[in-house]
């Protein structure tokens, strides 16, 4: 979580709403922040990033066995991406009290989709939650 | 619609499973269908691959006024991008009992969401519905 957080200080860096994810997978490690504004790509959310990265590198749309971690609950197009690839277990630092979809806003985990990962929330909740507070509460 | 369906019977030609999408913004009509195989990308679902297309050209994450077809009830994940990229208007084939997040299994539209479509279901269902079908009989 802790790498997660260097990287979603790099999106608050470039203007970017600062979130950070990593995946793991193996002996391999996938980082990446989102990237919604640069890329001019709605999907391009810090989950998503490390998903596609890692399923380009492992040749395969699903990644079993990844750890997924991420310093913001995941929304609903999100969590269904980590459904589609498999993800194994995913960890994420603060709720999302508006629009989370792992136990916030709903648990899109518990709908009795195709796949269900272990999920673990409110890891360094804390230093997530503030680099989001203190990145809006500039840009006001 | 019928595009759409041009599009899903590529998929199939290909492999994979033959959902297709259309995505038209003022002048502009993207086209695409599902391409999770071949791209090793679980979030290559139809709508996704028009969108991030119309938004890049666009130069902006959001495409207000953007009208979306596509032929299956789109999934969480979709549901979600749909969202984020502010779809004005969303038109659908086959209802998706089982995963379809615009009102099967759950209505994502209507979560409270910072933004919401208008739906319409059931467009040249039949149709739509039957190349899934025969896709899935024939690899059975």
């Amino acid at each position: 979580m802790k790498i997660a957080l260097e990287e979603a200080e790099k999106a608050a860096a470039l203007g970017e709403v600062p979130i950070g994810a990593v995946l793991v997978v193996e002996d391999q490690c996938f980082r990446g922040h989102n990237r919604v504004i640069m890329d001019a790509d709605p999907s391009a959310h810090a989950e998503m990033v490390v998903i596609r990265q890692a399923a380009r590198a492992v040749g395969n749309y699903r990644i079993p066995g990844a750890r997924l971690y991420v310093t913001l609950e995941p929304c609903l197009m999100c969590v269904g991406a980590i459904v589609h690839a498999r993800i194994a277990r995913l960890v994420f630092g603060a709720w999302d009290e508006r629009y989370g979809a792992a136990g916030s806003l709903l648990d899109g985990f518990g709908l009795g989709l195709n796949h269900r990962p272990e999920v673990t929330g409110g890891v360094l909740a804390p230093e997530c939650g503030a680099l989001l507070k203190d990145f809006f509460q500039a840009r006001r």
